[in-house]
C-alpha cells in the first residue's frame, strides 16, 4: 500500500512535528511512503517514515535525484515541474494532506478528480477531505475508510 | 495575450450563458482562448470567443483532437491526462475560473502557485481569487488587475 | 492537416533553406505546421510556412512563450523537456524530418512508435522513414502516403 | 546507482536470457533498476534483479500498479503513455539497451541527448552506443565508462 503526504515545503516546527509522526506510523504499518521529495513537510514525513523503517519514495519535480531530502530511499525524477503534482497523487492508494499551500491544494484537487480517500490535518477546507486531528487519528480514519467503515 | 477559462465539462445552461459572454468578450478584445477543449465551459466559452472572431486553443488531455469541441481552431493534443491541466494553467496570461469541480480546483490551485491573475465567477471560493458576477465584469476587474490598479 | 516538421535547433545555411522550402510548400498547402517552435530547423520552416500565409505552431520545452523564434503564430509552453517531444509528434498526421541529431532521433522513434507518416531529408537514416531529396520531394511523397498510394 | 535497462515488451526467448543476466548482474552488484516496467525484455531484467536480490523500479505509462510485471518491487505509475519513455532514462546513472523497436529508439535518443553512457547489445545501431556482446561484457564496459577509462 502506497499512501502519499502531501504539504508544502516550508512549514512550522509543529506542523515538522506532526508530519513526522504521521511518517512514523506509515512506516510501522508496513506501507510506502510516496511524497514529493523536497523539504518542510515532505522531509518530515520521510524522517518520521524511515525512522520506522518504511520505504520512502520522493517524486520530484526536477531532474537531479540530489534535489530530494535525506530520508528518501526511492528518489525520482520526473523534470515536469508542477505538473508532477498529479503524480505523486496517481501514485497513492490513500493520502493525507498536512499543511500546505497553493501546491498542496492542487494535490487536494487531483485527489478528490481520482477519486482517493484523502485525510487533511490543519489543510485546506475543502469538500471531501476528512478531517484528522493528529496523525494517530489520521491513520485511524484512514483504516476506517479503507475497510468501508467511513465514506 | 492569451486567457485561459477554466470550468466543468458538465455545466448547466445559465453557466453555459455566462461562459459563452465571456468567450465573446475575449474574442472582442482580440485576446486567444485557452481552454481544455472538451465539452460544458470549455465548449462555451469556445463557442462565444470564436463567433466573435477569437482563435480558440483547446489543450486536450487525450491523444485525438477529435474529442475537442466544434469550436476549437487550435486543438492541443497531450496524452497527459489529467497532468494536461497544468498545461492549460500554464499557457495563460490571466485565468478566468467559471464554476466547476475538482478539476477546475486544481487549475485555480495551479494559477495561484504560478502567481497568474485570477478571476471567479461562480466558482470555488479561495483566497487569491478575484470574485466577478458577470463577464463584463470579469474583464473589468482583469483589466484592472493588468493594469496595476488592483492587486 | 497538422504536419510536424522535426529537426535540430542548429542547422547550417543549406539545411536552413530546405527547412524553409519544406515550411513554404506547408503554408502554400493551407495545413498546419507543428514544430518545437525554437531555433535551426525550427525557425526556418515556421519561416517559410509564415510568410506562405500558414499557422505554424511551436510546442515548447520550456516556460515562456517568448523562447518562442518570431515566426511561430501559436506557441504553447508545456515545462515537460524533453518529453515535450512526444507531444510534436503526437500532434502530427504526418512527420517530416530534416537533418537533426539526437532530440530529432527521439522524435522520429515516436512518430513511428505511433504509425505516423514519417519522410526524411537528410536525416536519420531508420527503417520506416520515407527518403526525399527536397522540400517538393518529401510533400509529394507525403501526398503519396496519404493517398494510399506509397506504404 | 540507478541502472536504465530498456527493451521491447515482446522479445525471443533468446534475448530473455540475455536480458535475465543482466538483471542477475545489476543486482548482484547492488545497483538499482530501473526499467519500462512491463513484459518482454522488461520483465527479463527485473526478474533477474529480483532474484539476485536487487531494487526494481519500473516506471509504468499507464495509471494502473497492477500493469506492472511480477518482479517490480516499486513501480511508478505516470499516466504519460509514450512521454514516460523520457522517464526512465532521466532516472538511470547509465543505459543498457537490449533488442527494442521505435520505443528502445526513443529511449535510446533520450540516453545520447541526455549524455548518459549507453551500452548496447543486440540493439540499434546508432553512434554513440558502447556494444557488448553479453551481460558480462555489458557490465565491464560501464564499469570502464564509470571510471572513466573508456568515452
Amino acid at each position: 500500500m502506497y499512501i502519499a503526504v502531501i504539504g508544502g515545503h516550508n512549514c512550522s516546527p509543529e506542523i515538522a512535528k506532526i508530519a513526522e509522526e504521521v511518517g512514523e506510523e506509515i512506516g510501522r504499518k508496513g506501507a510506502t511512503l510516496v511524497c514529493g521529495g523536497l523539504g518542510g513537510v515532505m522531509e518530515a514525513v520521510a524522517k518520521g517514515a524511515k525512522q520506522a523503517g518504511g520505504t520512502t519514495i520522493g517524486i520530484l519535480p526536477g531532474n537531479t535525484k540530489s534535489s530530494a531530502n535525506p530520508y528518501i530511499n526511492i528518489p525520482i525524477v520526473t523534470g515536469l515541474g508542477y505538473a508532477r503534482n498529479s503524480l505523486v497523487v496517481k501514485n497513492a492508494d490513500a493520502v493525507i494532506a498536512i499543511d500546505g499551500k497553493e501546491g498542496t491544494l492542487s494535490e487536494i484537487a487531483f485527489a478528490l478528480q481520482m477519486n482517493k480517500p484523502i485525510i487533511g490535518i490543519q489543510t485546506w477546507d475543502i469538500d471531501g477531505i476528512i478531517k484528522a486531528k493528529d496523525a494517530r487519528d489520521a491513520m485511524n480514519k484512514l483504516a476506517e475508510v479503507k475497510s468501508g467503515r467511513r465514506h
